[in-house]
């Protein structure tokens, strides 16, 4: 035991958001080397009294600027091959967290710039380190989860219209879906969605009914993307 | 980068197979401080050179004999609480791996035994370190991914009867099912298994129809626990 391996242990955020009809994740530009100027995700090494989900919490509301995280955060994967980081053995323990719509990010000590960067407007290979398969997993996992999970409601505010939670699973499937088919299903689904009682003020057109996320953790029936 | 905190990176295992209908986990009995003579789960430090899913397998190898892991092997989830281990910071990769029955274990250089071990009869409570909650998130793993997935099918043999893959789904969920519901929904379900065109001899009783695993990564629809 006094002679095992040393490794650094790193945590690093898959943190994606939806804006604008888009989905966005949290980038930053490395400030320093190696893969200096490229995008990377956020996430920094994990403090040697620092418990794993602490060191991700930390990381997110550091790289966000919020006082706690919003939204969902669970652990993605860890990721060590012996060759992913040119300066010493680094294992890190990826995150995945899905947020409703926040501010400009801030950048931190050694990132140059911080910002939320279109999915499908990123070239995954040229991001620092092994995130482009990492990011690439993270998408499939939130992909996969909002089928058989409410979690795509982790991307709304707290109160929300149908036709908002549509928007949400047409931009993170990169689809469209039947606007009639998808309100009976997510109102036919038990404890998807429950209704809050009020309605938008209806800008245009007539008003929508506000809705919140519901007791269930798993949908039955599941929500199936069309490709599936 | 040249001051981060030092870890050391463990493979541990949670290995299930099903035997005399019974779910049983491959257990060591610890040989060595901490927590010498009692139960662990397998597994060992990651090499410096080694990539984690490397590491796996050669636990999974070294632990087993099997000169290669037979079944399904996936990352579980990784560990790191600042005192999970009172020798220094160990932070664990933990997998789960489901194997059709084989022949007793033997135990390796600092375990004093190994065997397997039937998960009801077991206090998790009295494993080393976190054992218990990794073997407890292990098994609702493995109990979740039988919804949806035909992973079953890793705990049989490569051609198997309904009645072996329904002892599997009884024997991992602690239920018992309708024989003619289950025969229904795996014959009806597509992909889940494909008639091998043969059948037993039939020691007792009629010939069964043999069949082996299908093509299908997800089950449309899933196999639901009665309970769930």
């Amino acid at each position: 035991m006094t002679e095992y391996p040393p490794f650094a242990v790193t945590a690093d955020l898959v943190v994606l958001t939806v804006r604008t009809d888009e989905l966005h994740v949290l980038l930053v530009r490395r400030g320093v080397a190696p893969y200096e100027g490229c995008w990377a995700l956020p996430g920094g090494f994990v403090g040697i009294d620092e418990d794993l989900p602490d060191a991700a919490v930390r990381e997110l509301t550091e790289e966000t600027g919020l006082p706690e995280p919003a939204g969902h955060l669970e652990q993605l994967g860890t990721y060590g091959h012996p060759t992913r980081d040119p300066r010493a053995r680094v294992v890190t323990v990826a995150w995945l967290a899905l947020l409703p719509d926040l501010p400009a990010p801030v950048a931190g000590s050694d990132a140059a710039a911080a910002d939320w960067v279109p999915v499908n407007r990123l070239d995954r290979a040229r991001l620092a380190f092994d995130h482009g398969r990492i990011l690439t997993d993270g998408l499939e996992r939130a992909r996969a989860k909002l089928e058989y999970t409410p979690l795509a409601a982790a991307f709304c505010p707290p109160e929300f219209t149908v036709a908002q939670l549509r928007a949400v699973y047409e931009t993170v499937w990169d689809t469209t879906l039947d606007p009639r088919n998808f309100h009976r299903k997510v109102t036919g689904t038990p404890g998807f969605v429950e209704s809050t009682g009020r309605s938008t003020e209806g800008e245009r057109g007539r008003p929508a009914q506000l809705f919140r996320r519901g007791p269930a953790t798993l949908l039955h029936p599941p929500m199936l993307r069309p490709s599936a």
